[in-house]
């Protein structure tokens, strides 16, 4: 029995190292577009790091192969082209230094919101800022970050439970909720903020460099994350502070509403952002921000006026 | 130079008689699926009422033809497939008696949320409820009616101008923001609504019966705009009480954002939903809701606990 046993893990262990460990999906040096397993290189996790890729032949939400074909990766994209992520969902206040660090309370439920799936960015261009929110006159921009572990969907899922979710869910990912505090809460025309017109322009939400399988992500609850504003640390926090985990966020969203292959959700930032500082730098032109999941790597985006 | 103009006044009739006036989508006797400008009963203006269509070829968001060929419908459809509407975007607090009525204050911008593309539904079919969503213990279920001119986009719209807005109308339709004052309120978990989680769900915005063109109503400020529930009226406006007219809200929506052909956009409700009344009468199982706007017509759709 005891043999079995060992013979079994010796298989799934085979099995695994046939799975895609960290699907990418990049530009090689033929200038042309492929996905891929990302090559780490030695004594990094970071895919954002990562100069070569297995080539995976198929459609990463459904069928698909990974070959022995090895390819230079040039350019790190989104891991899926943000026409397949047809819902971007976002959750507010999942953590409580955050919450503490906005004087708000601790939520009873998840807080949903959107962002539309053309604020999708890939993990290395820049994050365009158009005039309309930049600073005039007596509005100041007050553009802020938000580095949040990320959900890929991989199956249909509606009404489900929470011991569900992972056949639900391709991997996880970091991404940066880009926010603007001048629309979202100084213009939200409401006493409560306006989450829509202060996260969803286009390109605010980087995301990447990978997705990282739940085979090799088996507990996204332990995981360090941080965030970096040229250079210096400003987000500093672990997943296992978030206040709602993966499994009941994918299976509370489930409910009575069906999530598709390729929707993503966005899990909360922990504290550290600019809108909890008593002397906010909010970001300006020219400022570079590193979004970073322990095990799945960084996004790295640069705020531009256009 | 008289002559010149009539003459004119009499070719751009000619042109307008070949542009559609509403387009729609809908099920004929031999169980396909066609695109139709429909052909309205005498004396009605209500797309719902309509038995036949001259047939539309090609892409009703791109080029396409009005034949000569005329089909019976047997089932209206939403006019567009709920796949090919990429963004659904909402309007809060868009009428001041709404406004009044829910003891909020008038935004000095108008307030976006989004829904989901899955909360897309026909003029016709059940609007589920799924348990989740329905009466438990001391949780009550509380599901709201909002009607509401919706816009349709047809061309891209980015930081447009608002006297550019009508380039970028394909037409208008009228649509159900169904609503679950339980959700969004009472478990808003913050001291603010939760508009996602309380109006997302599969099948919540009822829309159609057509898109009707911007040459049949040039202007979208002047039609009355109504609820029925079980025949009895329960709003009643125009849409001349909009704080944010359809030419702003399309241009202010498309600041550093792109909208997309296909997007839509719900412009706000009147008063008169449950949530202002001092005894409301929350929809239940078997509810029957028509929501209508002048010109356009009437949605009307059922509610089915799931």
């Amino acid at each position: 029995m005891k043999l079995l046993s060992h013979l079994l893990l010796f298989l799934s262990c085979c099995l695994w190292s046939t799975s895609a460990q960290r699907f990418v999906r990049f530009i090689s040096d033929d200038g042309k577009e492929y996905y891929g397993d990302a090559i780490l290189p030695d004594g990094s996790t970071d895919a954002s790091q990562s100069t070569q890729a297995r080539l995976i032949q198929g459609d990463i939400l459904d069928d698909f192969e990974i070959t022995d074909q090895v390819k230079s990766i040039t350019k790190l994209l989104s891991p899926l082209p943000s026409e397949r992520v047809r819902t971007v969902r976002c959750v507010g206040l999942n953590y409580v230094a955050h919450i503490n660090e906005t004087g708000q309370v601790i939520p009873g439920w998840p807080i949903l919101f959107y962002k539309p799936w053309t604020a999708l960015n890939t993990p290395s261009d820049p994050i365009p800022v158009s005039e309309g929110y930049q600073t005039q006159g007596n509005f100041t921009s007050k553009m802020d970050y938000e580095t949040e572990l990320v959900i890929i969907i991989k199956k249909k899922a509606f009404n489900i439970s929470d011991d569900e979710t992972l056949d639900h869910v391709l991997g996880y990912s970091v991404g940066n909720d880009v926010s603007h505090r001048g629309w979202q809460i100084d213009r939200g025309g409401l006493p409560q903020p306006q989450f829509s017109m202060g996260k969803g322009a286009d390109g605010w939400a980087p995301w990447g460099p990978a997705i990282v399988s739940t085979n090799e992500i088996q507990d996204p609850q332990t995981l360090n994350i941080w965030t970096k504003v040229n250079g210096v640390t400003q987000q500093n926090s672990t997943t296992a502070n978030m206040i709602f985990g993966v499994k009941h966020l994918v299976s509370f969203f489930s409910m009575g509403t069906t999530l598709f292959p390729g929707d993503v959700i966005f899990t909360g930032t922990p504290s550290g952002v600019n809108l909890g500082k008593q002397d906010p730098d909010w970001l300006v032109e020219g400022d570079v921000i590193e979004v970073g999941l322990e095990n799945v790597g960084t996004c790295t985006n640069t705020i531009k006026y256009v």
